[in-house]
């Protein structure tokens, strides 16, 4: 493979740029030319498409974003999108593609890839929720942005006696809001991947009150409701507290990268040019118990791929990412709090 | 003055840990004995007060929030409330007390002075809206932490093209917004101090976006709107671009304050101390032009008092504050802004 | 086990707090009373030792340092020493031992053990270098502070063209180098681990700046010398640059703990209070891939204890740590360095 | 004035970008050209000059450091390194020039202004110890800086019981150590400014451990003595305290700019303009008492200019700057030190 580009795709996430670095890098150590796409497959289709050089990624391993921007393109998913795309690759002589984005882009990926274009996905997103890694680029940064806010809020919150919900992101994953409760050293976690009473937190707040605790916050995860709602819910429930709702928003897409993000993702991007140089693609580079993994995108279950498609035609998660519950009981430990698991 | 005492009132702020050290560690040099009174005004009457050591604000000096607890306690605008509390300083042999807290707190500082216990008011709130002072203790601090925000707010907004509208606090002023918007290179902002058009605010939007630029941010002090009315406005005169409010809510009056807000807030709680010690009662202690001053909290207007009293018994500002236009001017000039002054 | 105790041990590390603070809230979920004992093995023998509640630990999750205080106490390898604190653990009813810190505090967990009061160790510093794990606690927060300072040296040496060599901490292990390295984007990085000539460094620094970059920064583990040595023997091998060295020092052992460390510090601290609820002592806690491990501290390699005993009595490491050479190949790879991997 | 240029000259210091934004966006919004040169007068005499438009400083109001590079040239006091920049300004058509720098910088943008070619100087350093200004650009960001690492290092001395001497930037100016020395609550400061006895010092020390203290930390600027040096001298004069010395280097010069920086350096930038677009030269701009003022560079003490010639042809200054020693009483005051004021 002579020519690669890399593109970033979906919602960014701090981390992209360091991917982005070091998969420039990792090519031209390897002799390849590495080509950016600006826009994700918006870009490919439009043809935004131009060289990039050891010097285009000096000093972006520290910046949030991503310098190729970022941009949702559901045409990419019709035949018609990707030939267009394919057009373009073929005019600027690219024959590989690095993907970083959510599991959305990664079927972009499988497509590149059944035309003849191998494309490799790297997971970017803070949601944590994709398929066939532990861990996505740009979590760590949203979980410490967030524990940043919390450990603020405690301030003002402690210095009042007040409750404070604080609605963090995730989409319908819990991590987000599980790591960040746990290192926060909140009081209740709520995520949509285990069921709670609002009764029990209610009472969790009474207990901690009298107790003489001067504060007591909650993270809710906005899969599970939005923080006002979820204020409202415990109102109802019985809570007489001095209840306030913080909803903590798009801080958390951006920011510098942490250490961790940023070698998370200078790995996955060395990983992913090494396919490309060995020609592989279809795939989705992971991390699994610390260590870099690869898993075809599509394909059976038993081939370990992400995805299948059924008889009819429908594509279906062979592993559906969890939130570890591990952490939440960690958590009813720590606080002391009375939640069965069985 | 053998002994005094300290307490924290109103809405909390950042350095107010480092006025109470302050008082202190300045009252034990000057071989005054120093009390800590919780919960503000409330906690006076209640009698919840108990001594203070060196060593009771030792590693205090960088924490947010006030580790005196602080409350809002409206019947201390009543003589029974403030008889009450007179009651509890005497029990326990307190002469002169440190409020630190907003302007709603000065009027209980007068109230003591004029009941014979000489009390002095420091500027401790976030929104920099006190009368007597260019800088209140929590400002800067509550500043750095709206341009963090927004600094990570652009990461995302430039990946993405995005406009976003960033709520911020600051009550009736625009100050938190003026500074935050300029040092964050925010393209425009809005504050009660000043009329503009939304109309205005969408041709900026759609010439930033016609020369090029990758984002559009306006910061928002809540004392013009909600950020959500203000996008809804937007739109309504015009906005098409990919719109976006953020909120950011009470992380502002968190976190560990700034070196400038820890000076400041040392320097007013040595001076209060020098006051007291001086016998010196019914003052507020302020910056002006980066010299400590003090003014009488009530008085007439040549007095230079803060407040007046009118023949109806109504209170009067005398100066009241205003955030400075100059910046307000300067973010016009550094966005080329079409802006008129008159 | 109706009541148990914790310490600290050695160097202090971020995030030793919010272990202490796991290890208290578990005990007490578990119905267990928990004391802490003041200045690691010293404050055993001395007695100072006093109950923990759950308030004891409130908002100390997020403190740097250990509120416990921590010392190097060689007296404790004596039996002489092991038996004076044992008489206070009876004293105090204390029945096992949670000891936070480096190896060398491991073995007096296993003395405790083997005189019947089992104790389990954490492996908290931030040098990363303790057996039977993949991270210690405090880890993370170093990388991270090294990072954000690495980060602000590129500033001033890309102003003026400059080379930086920073030194630093890690004892005899090079993962605060490589990692750090590695995040802060450094063009090359030294460890103890492996070899490297000075020749090699210098025709990256020019090649470096013939191609037209800024500046070269060069991460330097103290395991393999000074920064000050370094910078001279780069010179002798024929550097030419501007060149300066900074010695990062004790800033890197504080600083409130990183979202990832305060997760593993309460993740571990939990399981340790598990193990001696169960009556294990004498084995030490640790990370491998993700999940949590416990090791037997002394045995043989066959029951995969972390020391064994020769004949002679002497103690052997059976598993050393040693740093992940993956990420020097990848700091290569991303810096385009030519060394040679047999 | 149609166009002008801007240079960055000396040491750099964050908020530099910020004034280089500034004055871009200024001249613009003047309808004046505005180029920037690199590498301060070395580039203007290289001919390293190149336009600036408004996106050449998009996204630069945060960023640490000058993306123009700084250079020191001292060729530039030399009449035949003045035309050989006055060449390059005319041949770039460039009639007035912006000097971001420390006070050796403002000679150059007199002799430039003797010329006729205008240049306004502004005080960009880390030092704050430029002639005519209260504060210059960088010393907020510096300050910060040196806080948030002596927080960090406060954790490590509490859990250990040590005494630290932190040494830090200022050149011949003890400001920095003054103000982060009070900000971080250190126990004893050393500037040039005021002499001290180490006597005394160590009687603090001994007095502070006598009475429970867990640390003592010293910060000591640079133009006192070292670090090692002045740790030496406390143990001659009998510290036996577990002494360690931090040097913090040059952290110190780098970093994103404070909220505080980027507006002084946006306000004062936007200064510069108005001055050069109303034809006026050889001053520079300083704040004073918060408000925006300019002096001449050169002239008689009576006109208030920054320095004068000697009928023997030697420059002298005419107000030097001097550290606030208020300062210094308050940290005595707050540390209960026993130290004379006269």
């Amino acid at each position: 493979m002579k020519r690669i580009a890399v593109l970033t795709s979906g919602g960014d996430a701090p981390g992209m740029n360091a991917a982005i670095r070091a998969v420039v890098r990792k090519a031209i150590s390897e002799g390849i030319e590495v080509y950016g796409i600006n826009h994700g497959y918006a870009g490919m289709v439009a043809g935004d498409i131009f060289p990039l050089t050891s010097a285009s990624v000096g000093d972006k391993v520290g910046r949030g974003g991503t310098f190729l921007y970022s941009a949702r393109f559901p045409e990419f998913a019709q035949l018609e999108g990707q030939l267009a795309g394919i057009e373009q690759l073929k005019k600027h002589g690219i024959e590989g593609v690095v993907v970083i984005g959510g599991d959305g882009s990664y079927h972009g990926a499988m497509r590149l890839t059944e035309h003849g274009f191998p494309a490799v996905g790297l997971p970017g997103t803070i949601d944590n929720d994709i398929v066939g890694t532990d861990f996505t680029i740009g979590f760590d940064t949203a979980v410490s942005t967030v524990v940043d806010a919390i450990d603020k809020i405690r301030d003002t919150s402690s210095s009042h006696h007040r409750t404070f919900v604080v609605e963090v992101m995730g989409r319908n994953a819990g991590d987000i809001a599980l790591w960040s409760g746990i290192a926060a050293g909140a009081d209740d976690i709520a995520i949509p991947e285990k069921e709670f009473k609002f009764e029990s937190i209610v009472r969790n707040i009474k207990s901690g009150y009298a107790k003489g605790k001067n504060h007591h916050i909650i993270v809710v995860a906005e899969g599970v409701m939005s923080g006002e709602e979820f204020a409202m819910k415990l109102k109802a429930a019985g809570d007489d507290s001095d209840l306030r709702v913080s909803v903590l928003g798009h801080i958390q897409r951006g920011g510098s990268p942490t250490a961790r993000d940023r070698v998370l993702a200078s790995r996955m991007g060395d990983r992913a040019v090494e396919l490309l140089r060995d020609g592989i693609g279809g795939v989705a580079v992971g991390v699994r118990n610390e260590q870099l993994v690869e898993s075809p995108i599509l394909g059976t279950a038993e081939e370990n791929a992400l995805f299948s498609l059924t008889d009819e035609g429908k594509i279906v998660v062979n592993n559906p990412h969890k939130a570890g519950l591990e952490l939440y009981r960690l958590n009813a430990d720590l606080n002391n709090l009375d939640i069965k698991f069985n």
